[in-house]
């Protein structure tokens, strides 16, 4: 039964599993173990563990029948796929010196997969490579990719990072289990029904290079029971950081397997009595008490907020960014957006200071400051400034300037129902031609992307500025987009799955969450409203992240885009993450994927150039990466990826 | 007019250009360095060295004139093509610190190139990146590349490659510039119009470092006067090692440069003098000396030899391997491979002490041996083996096993035309089902591909070895193949430009020329026949290349693939370089390509993994790199490239 509920949370990460003996009595291991027990799963070998091909005397008709625990009819077709994972047999070494016992595991590993692939079996556990080199266990693994239908490989690897000094004593025997793990997946060419099943030890390396397994794909953590600690009363329990970890690997859809003996005996008999379960209860699962911890420490996390809980959905989604200067947004996008109240109360903040700084209190009652709202959509920010204009008690005359006809249709509807006739004027027209019958004051617009200038915002206030006083005000001020390589390889995978060039050279709206922050983000294009003379919308930027040394090395997948604007003064909107406005949902960050991930080493700097380019029909960006190693540049004159102006 | 003839070598190598100042009088440019002094093409400026886009007054109506070198009237098309390399502004720096600068450049690049275009130059000479970053410039060009039809563009690199001793020292200012080249071509993804012109200066880096560029696409090479020394008669001449350099350009088809002004004036006095031109050659042009040079270093080359002659037209051609098991060959390939005297000759010498270990003197009258070609074709290994039974005095009885029908037409009229019918027994038979009446002393069969057992020759002779006696002798007795990494721009190019996987994870043979080879060949798989009980076809080798500490960096494009045959005791055969048997053209070598080029840092190890994997009905090889990052492993299951059994 699932570890809890959650409010929101409907992941696999509920569900815990546990890793049990070679049996070929199959219904009673599932009995023991889920029925009385509770676990939601069983890793369970396949194959007995005793069987060596190269042992076997080959029968002269053929009729060898292979050592499997029980034939597929002991348990109905869903339990063997809900309830079963393969565990591969550990004893298999494709990369031993022993020629035979190579053969031997390559034989085995292809006839066990197949047997879990015609038991429908939903994952099959690998054992860990048992040295520091596997490429003949990658080649066989990959070559059962080829071909493999929905099984998924989990890859068992045991969490260790020597830290850097033990590198040095111990150059040979400690090595980043990471590395061992980077290389099986490039071997395979990320293929993606390979993924991880990590085996967390009772030391834990340090935070940076734990973190980087949050943008690989991990599926399963196996904590053996070694690795708990005994509280007072006898009882298994976990380190604090430990707890974080599990935490974590909850909130990343991350199922828990308990693995090993019990090695707190009190703890059963204890349970026995506090629980008092029937006396006769001579079946009580060694590993229960370890499965309670594991569900306390589930339920004892704090409930999902309302704004993840709406962006549970989205997660590590790609979309296709807006363009809605080419196009039209519809009425369902303005709905969405304009629920954004932390938004609007941003703005009006904005427009506030703006007319207090433009308009004296002693002139307040005379002085009426031209507003024009550019890109008004259906009104929120026509609201906002007269909402504005009421809190400060300063008289403005509004025009709202939309290029949408059909938004232009609710305008028109909104001045009326809130009797606006007076005050504003609503004109139909994109601002890069309106010819302004007077000069504006207060110049207020939204046309912020995800990574700030993504949607030109820069192109269309070059035509509204035409119309704004030489010392009035544009909100925003500035604003400056940001970005930060990330591991991603839920996100790398999804858009090699479109097998195209150009879809690795796009960058993507997506709510980024199985990744790891490799390094803090930087800026990278300003552009400043209104702008200073002769300045060009074409920019050049060259950023050097500097790998922290206690990560370990790390793939690269891309980089991770934020905004943050200025609106006026001190008053900020954005979701660049250290200064991120909060309980804001209008954007998820951008993504900009790489071609070919990029390996950084620990303390290395990565060096990446991004381009805004400008040409007559479009604006787009090119990248590429010039160290540790040169990437192509992607995305040359827009082919792939561009906004329409 | 041409440096000279050479028999046989049709390269660009025998046209020698000169670097010339700005003009607009371009007539006057090729009268006085083409007609008068010799040379067959010219770099010249194409634009006003003054002009900077941002300084030019914009015109309103929008008509000013770009200050080009003439109009494109001022010469024919083809005196355009043929005669002129656009020599690009050197003042361009498109990743200068100042932005101006930075704009300016960009523009002019594009002008520029946009008018060598339109007069359909065959080349232009883009000035050296100034710093040691070129992420900019790279980005611009490669937005040219994009679009641009025919014009190469010839990057302008100086040879510099600092000692390891100065690289500590000056690690700033001092860098190896092919790492710049290296940057440069990754960042525009190895374009097939982007490659090299060589600036040579006067003191020369490693042999090693030097190799590297003949992997590259270099397709100029720039000689400055000041890198000539003069001769005790005061006339220009260059170093032993330069010497040695410019014979490796004239072979590998690059085209020599003279830059510069005279430095050696007396060699224009003295050679008025001596060769007692007309009185008044005021006109003579002042780096003739240097170009008679040069041409003398031309024509003192020796003559290609015969077999290098031969395969001139087949240089860095790929070709797909044969599939003799699976096709069968036709009359041209036979006739092709059976000129080849020197493989009968090493055939014959190796028969002849295998029948003298068999048949002592004192039973030569007596003992007859049975001999089987397997793979007999049209007969050749048949006469070798009856020459040699003449030539040692054995009687023989010969079985002569061919699989192909029309080879066995020709095989019959071959023995009646001979009168070899008492000897020679033909079968018409696959080797690997023919119930042979006898058993056999001596197999003899020639099925090995430029990679040894790559046509199958492992497993015919499983076939054929079922009836060679258990003491008798097979002719190969093993046969090893090797590799060896290389650098190889057009063959990687030519590969790539399939633009499908398939491609790159093909083998192909090859004969390999302009390459750089990385490091000394090693052993990969050995076959022995008779083979060992139980012995499986399948293999597994890990190789590990150690980059000399001198080359420097260098790209990895993939692997040359050669063999080495031991036919009988000492008696070898094989294409490996540092063994290879001379005057023999059967076989090139063979290309392993890699899907993305891998850099390799001086004194690192390249780790290799090539697996021969058998099935059912074929044989493939899947291949991949483990450091100094892992690569994905090529052809998985044989998906690309297959030898049918």
């Amino acid at each position: 039964m699932p570890l809890g509920e959650r409010g929101g949370d409907k992941t696999e990460s509920r569900y815990c599993g546990v890793e049990t003996e070679f049996s070929d009595d199959m219904p009673h291991v599932l009995a023991f173990n889920l029925s009385s027990a509770g676990f939601d799963f069983v890793i369970a070998p396949l194959m007995d563990p005793a069987y060596r091909p190269s042992l076997v005397q080959k029968d002269i008709f053929g009729s060898a029948v292979l050592p499997f625990a029980g034939s597929d009819l002991v348990l109905s077709p869903s339990q063997w796929s809900s309830h079963v994972v393969g565990k591969i047999s550990p004893w298999i070494d494709l990369d031993s010196e022993d020629e035979i016992l190579r053969l031997d595991s390559e034989t085995t590993l292809k006839q066990e997969i197949s047997w879990a692939s015609h038991l429908s079996l939903q994952a099959c556990l690998l054992p860990a490579p048992k040295g520091t080199t596997c490429a003949n266990y990658a080649r066989c693994v990959n070559q059962i990719l080829q071909s493999l239908s929905n099984v998924q490989l989990w890859l068992r690897i045991p969490v260790v990072k020597p830290d850097d000094d033990s590198i040095v004593a111990n150059s040979d025997t400690l090595v980043d289990t990471w590395e061992i793990w980077n290389s099986f997946r490039l071997l395979c060419e990320h293929h993606s029904q390979l993924s991880v099943a990590l085996d967390i030890l009772n030391t834990l390396p340090s935070e940076n290079s734990l973190a980087r397994w949050f943008g690989e794909p991990v599926r399963a953590a196996i904590i053996n029971t070694d690795s708990f600690l005994t509280n007072a009363r006898g009882y298994p329990c976990l380190s604090k950081r430990h707890q974080k970890l599990i935490t974590g690997f909850f909130d990343h859809s991350i199922q828990i397997i308990i693995s090993g003996n019990s090695v707190h005996p009190k703890a059963k008999v204890v349970a026995n009595v506090s629980h008092n379960h029937s006396g006769t209860d001579s079946q009580r699962h060694p590993l229960r008490p370890y499965l309670d911890y594991v569900g306390y420490l589930y339920q004892k996390m704090d409930p999902l907020p309302e704004q993840e809980r709406f962006e549970l959905g989205y997660r590590d989604f790609l979309q296709a960014p807006l363009q809605p200067l080419m196009d039209n947004l519809e009425a369902q996008t303005y709905e969405t957006f304009e629920k954004d109240a932390m938004k609007y109360i941003q703005y009006q903040r904005a427009v506030c200071k703006a007319l207090l700084d433009r308009v004296p209190d002693e002139e307040a009652s005379v002085k009426v400051t031209v507003l024009m709202v550019v890109g008004a959509g259906r009104g929120p920010l026509v609201r906002a400034s007269l909402q504005a204009a009421e809190e400060t008690g300063r008289k403005i005359k509004v025009y709202a300037v939309e290029k949408n006809p059909n938004a232009v249709v609710t305008l028109h509807a909104l001045v009326k129902l809130e009797g606006w006739e007076d005050i504003v004027t609503i004109v139909s027209s994109d601002m890069r031609c309106w010819n302004a019958p007077e000069e504006a004051d207060i110049l207020v617009s939204e046309l912020l992307g995800s990574f700030g200038d993504n949607e030109l915002s820069p192109e269309c206030l070059d035509g509204a500025e035409r119309f704004l006083k030489q010392d009035g005000i544009s909100i925003p001020s500035s604003y400056t987009s940001f970005l930060q390589p990330v591991t991603a390889s839920k996100l790398y995978n999804d858009v090699k799955a479109h097998k195209d060039l150009a879809h690795f050279e796009t960058a993507y709206v997506v709510k980024i969450h199985n990744a790891a922050r490799l390094a803090p983000s930087q800026a990278v294009f300003t552009f400043t409203h209104p702008k200073p003379d002769k300045e060009s919308n074409q920019r050049y930027k060259k950023l050097q992240f500097v790998m922290p040394n206690d990560t370990g090395s790390a793939m690269v997948h891309g980089f991770a885009g934020y905004f943050d604007a200025t609106l006026y003064k001190d008053v900020h909107l954005g979701i660049e993450p250290s200064t991120a406005t909060p309980n804001m949902f209008s954007w998820f960050a951008i993504f900009f994927p790489l071609r070919s991930p990029i390996c950084v080493d620990p303390g290395s700097t990565l060096e990446v150039n991004f381009w805004r380019c400008c040409g007559p029909k479009k604006v787009w960006y090119e990248w590429c990466v010039t160290s540790p190693s040169s990437s192509p540049i992607h995305n040359s004159n827009g082919r792939s990826y561009w906004v329409g102006l």
